[in-house]
């Protein structure tokens, strides 16, 4: 399962665009407080395989791609349990 | 620009997973409430446009090739002015 606590010191790059908060910092960025862990988790992995195109992914992707399965779940737990 | 108000009459098929309040029946569906409108046409597009796979995009892109993109602004619109 994911940790939230190890998953805060994991977003430095999701911050960027997603903030730490989980508000994103534009509108073509979602927000990501309050969202699903299993969603999330499962939108990053098809970041990381390949399967989304379109919208952002050609920013997505690359930083998906640098994230371990345990790296997902405890940014996903972490985005999770934050406030919308 | 999307109208929210129309988008309300559009999201029958979208609240089965997504809920008519924009909260998600089940944790692999993401919540859509508040959600930045950009953000869900970018989503819409790239589904509509097969850019998107992975995750349920096999139930996302038929549901969303059926839709105009003053639909997609419409649903997005209705989304976004939901509280998260």
């Amino acid at each position: 399962a994911g940790d939230a606590a190890a998953g805060e010191t994991k977003i430095g790059a999701c911050a960027a665009c997603h903030g730490t908060d989980g508000k994103a910092t534009g509108p073509i960025y979602p927000n990501l407080a309050g969202q699903n862990a299993p969603y999330l988790e499962s939108a990053l992995k098809a970041y990381r395989e390949g399967q989304r195109g379109g919208g952002m992914s050609a920013i997505m992707a690359p930083q998906a791609a640098a994230l371990s399965d345990q790296d997902i779940a405890d940014i996903a737990a972490y985005f999770s349990s934050l406030t919308p």
